[in-house]
């Protein structure tokens, strides 16, 4: 086993491991009713996304996950599975889009709809 | 009374309410480590979101909120007070910046940092 498949195994995937065609592949989330309403209420307190009835008289028209949900799960996904990046992923910026309501009941993947490009640091272990 | 202070009273802000000058100010938000931690374990399970010990050997050298969090906690504090749009706060997209870590202990305000500019819809009541 080289070098490089070692620290693929145990510690993900650095620069020299990337190569141009590769595909990552994350689990999937079914959202539910009832992860949507607790996340609004602690983040994102509004009708569209605390209360299936009165969301129907909303934008939405009808219960639709806080953005930042599907972001936040996006990221479990990545994180998860869906690139497995040696030091970790993080982020200095990027653009989100959200085209369309995740609603109760939509399975997610990442990337998902809800994250559509994001610039990526590499992060070395601090201590290497 | 005027019908625009009722409305701004009782459902936020109209377009017709806004006007060049105004300024919303926020709550501001005590982030703690146990909160850093606990949406980390659900949404961005990185060492250094998850572990202040294991976070001083990354790339942020100590514990961090993940990005999304401070988003999240962002979308709350504009929620609660920072910008009081009837119909509700929905976006259809947006930049985000992450220039430096939130630590335990940051006093966020919203706009914040960690969100520098979005594109917002104007959402009236579907109803009206």
């Amino acid at each position: 086993m080289s070098e490089t498949e070692i620290a693929t195994a145990t510690e993900g995937l650095y620069l020299d491991d990337l190569h141009v065609g590769q595909r990552f592949t994350s689990h999937t989330h079914v959202v539910s009713e009832e992860q949507i309403n607790a996340f609004a209420r602690e983040f994102d307190p509004q009708p569209f996304h605390l209360d299936a009835e009165a969301a129907k008289r909303t934008l939405f028209a009808g219960l639709a996950a806080s953005g930042w949900h599907t972001a936040a799960i996006t990221m479990r996904l990545l994180v998860e599975a869906g690139l497995p990046l040696a030091g970790g992923i993080i982020g200095a910026g990027g653009e989100l889009n959200w085209p369309k309501p995740t609603r109760p009941g939509d399975i997610l993947t990442s990337p998902a709809r809800s994250w559509r490009s994001c610039h990526l640091v590499l992060a070395p272990n601090a201590g290497q």
